[in-house]
């Protein structure tokens, strides 16, 4: 195992060379977060597809558990269960569009991680960076447990785990665990923990944080030690579910998959669970007892547990809903945890968006109206009251809005309508409004994938290194 | 399929160009053989370990359910269920000796597979050819169902439902259904179904031709048919054991393997089975109530059920064993079939050579005893004095010998000494002799295989073509 040992030296080094206006170390943080006898044991996999363009290509890496899409590639770098999605990248001759500018792709866009670390970490690709446009970068970073890079190039950087950097390019900076940066571009800034902040420009600004004493019950990180907390639990004791699902070659559906829709053979599916058509079900979602409508989606490591979902919902990656039933066109961001119970269950009415990392963990049965935004950390009504807004409300708003501990500043309406044309953006993107032949999204382009699975050396020097590899159609 | 039904028509088309003389059209045949849905379905294994160096290169071909080991090449080939094995390629700067010649490779050998059709077929790769030291060739060729490639370069062949070609290199030949060749060179022939060749220059020949009606019994192929009879009925009623194991990315044993032995995860062992010191038991070998002494192997496609092998045992690749008892060192050569049946078991007595393609398949008990060499179809003690014959006997024969249906001439001396210098080599090249250090063999260096899997497109013009893969270490 001498060479995985120099690798995680050598990433750790060249994080903590970004980072040295805050005199940070990595080395801790990284290496008690690799579980160096699992890197040996797991495997990776190399979906490939008709419809996507393909280009893997792995060096002097390890990446136990991932899996991967599109063009990527992996030199000096450990991606542990990481989901590496490309299936968005843009490709030679698309023309990227940037406040009134048309800059044209001159090759295909590619994700290129290098000397980085992610742990358990959702990449997806569609980056809204215009300076890079032919490569999506991830370079001198660690990411930890469960941290969403969505759409955001990195580099020198440490992502706490259940984190999200969501459409932001950023450099050298910190994000805090559970922080939730939307913000187009961040640089050398420690973003402390639990805070969601989302900026466009002079337009509008939201930010909430977090009271610390709540968010450790959730998620903590102390300095060298391993996260905790009820999200780590959550997640560790469904772990075992997933065992059985990468044990096998190939996998067939538990049940008849309608039109249009796609079941990730990745994913899990538990109980009396359906899915009705254009649903998409990514890799290591996880399904039980658990009623999907009609292009509802369910992304990459996403919980939806006896609760029914009316149709056109999207649940973001690392979403949790348990115990609630969803209008249609009800959005649950990343990372947010919906926590009813048989005896306090949840209920969201139409049209209603819950904000990116938002804690709704009840003792006492809530209904959110339809046509509301929540936010923050919600327990009952009382809550409630403080933590949400009629979507209408909010769209008069121009100038200064708080609320409890969030602070809204600009055009409400330009924050709903940023909002409103997202959403439809994902649900078209996913494939919610297939009609058999227009609109194809992730849904229809994701079925008939054939895997390639990669495995490290067992023994020797190499040990836990990956050979290397290239991949192209 | 598209690109897959281009492939097969360029393979075809390369075959028949290199029969030309015979007028031999190898199109049916192959189109028969190929099950284009399974081609979809099967995926491929690439060995990794710290001992073998390793480059597999893949591009536009199908390698459904192949195997491979060390450095493989294969470019425009349907390669279905084939185990690849370069796991004795020889490396740079080794010298090769051949006739008082010494001769140094300026490369690592690889096996390069072009424009060829194997179905379920071997390749192993020692080749033995002092011409092409760095490339072992298998080009414009088609070779039928458990035929074995071993230690031959082959171009322009079509080579029949198992046979073998045995350290032969062979060019533009037909080799008949069954036969089996190890004569060194072969160009321009059509060997007969069932004929049992060994020839070394002017030192000794060895032939022996099975009857039509007895050979039409055990396996025939008629033309553009699929071959046929007690061999493939054999092989097919034991598939699904199979399945289970091909399903799963990784397999436990189902018993403590001991020191020094490798029992490969794509075997199958069933029933009451036992392995021991240094025993190898390879890929897609079947043991079912069977017990192997120290040093035995069982070899790819070989089957040992119902029987007890007491150590040092060779089971060539495709050897077939019911109902037996066979002594120390007994060697049963490539697809031999020694079918014996509770009534009528089967014993062999120590140190005793059952040539290659052997049949045995009893109706009444038998055995062989103890120093003897055994060949050609028997069926009870009378057909074996007409078939067998003491090595004693045979080293003292100078010049003519006949019995039955076999033809010899030249040194009995010699032929004995090669053969057993041959199985003395193959022991070792097996690890048999290993003690804890030193004579290591591949029992010891396959242990610790990591393997990647590879997959075929699903669907559109590429479905059944793999993707393009480079795999280096």
């Amino acid at each position: 195992m001498k060479q995985l040992g120099n690798l995680i030296d050598r990433i750790v080094e060249r994080i903590n060379i970004n980072l040295r206006d805050f005199e940070f170390d990595a080395g801790p943080f990284v290496r008690k977060a690799i579980p160096l006898n699992q890197l040996v044991k797991f495997y990776a996999s190399c979906g490939i597809t008709p419809q996507h363009p393909v280009h893997f290509h792995f060096s002097r890496s390890n990446l136990a558990g991932s899996y991967f899409y599109g063009k990527c590639m992996v030199d000096n770098a450990i991606l542990y269960k990481s989901d590496v999605r490309g299936d968005e990248l843009k490709a030679q001759g698309d023309r990227f569009h940037f406040k009134g500018s048309e800059l044209p792709l001159y090759d295909d866009e590619v994700i290129r991680i290098k000397d980085a670390c992610l742990i358990k970490t959702l990449v997806h690709c569609y980056s809204h960076d215009p300076e890079s446009l032919e490569e999506f970068l991830i370079q001198n970073t660690a990411s930890m447990h469960y941290a969403n890079i969505h759409g955001s190039p990195v580099e020198g950087c440490f992502i706490g785990p259940f984190s999200t950097v969501d459409l932001t390019t950023v450099h050298d900076s910190i994000i805090g665990a559970f922080a939730y940066v939307q913000v187009g571009e961040l640089s050398h800034q420690n973003v402390e923990p639990g805070k969601v902040w989302i900026k466009a420009g002079d337009l509008f600004e939201f930010s909430y944080a977090f009271p610390k004493k709540v968010l450790d019950k959730y998620i903590a990180i102390g300095f060298g030690e391993k996260p905790r907390g009820i999200f780590i639990d959550f997640v560790r004791s469904r772990k075992t579910d997933f065992q059985n699902v990468f044990d096998v070659v190939n996998l067939d559906a538990p049940f008849n998959v309608p039109p249009g829709a796609s079941l990730n053979r990745y994913a899990v599916v538990r109980g009396q669970s359906h899915i009705s058509e254009n649903v998409l079900v990514a890799q290591r979602a996880y399904l039980r007892n658990a009623w999907l409508g009609k292009g509802a989606n369910a992304q990459e490591n996403c919980y939806i547990i006896d609760s029914r979902l009316e149709g056109n919902n999207v649940t973001a990656h690392g979403g949790k809903i348990i115990h609630a039933r969803l209008g249609e066109n009800v959005f649950v961001g990343f990372n947010s945890f919906l926590h009813g119970t048989k005896d306090f269950p949840l209920e969201i009415g139409e049209r209603s968006i819950v904000m990116p990392h938002t804690i709704i963990d009840l003792n006492a049965p809530l209904k959110i109206p339809e046509g509301h935004i929540a936010w923050g950390y919600i327990r009952n009504a009382k809550d409630l009251s403080r933590h949400s807004v009629s979507i209408k409300a909010l769209s008069e708003v121009d100038g200064k809005f708080n609320l409890g501990a969030m602070k809204f500043k600009g055009s409400g309406a330009k924050f709903v309508e940023a909002f409103k044309h997202r959403i439809e953006h994902i649900l078209e993107a996913n494939g919610a409004f297939f009609d058999g032949r227009k609109n194809r999204g992730h849904a229809q382009k994701s079925q008939d994938i054939s895997f390639n699975i990669v495995h490290p050396y067992r023994k020797g020097p190499k040990k836990g290194i990956y050979p290397r590899i290239d991949i192209q159609p």
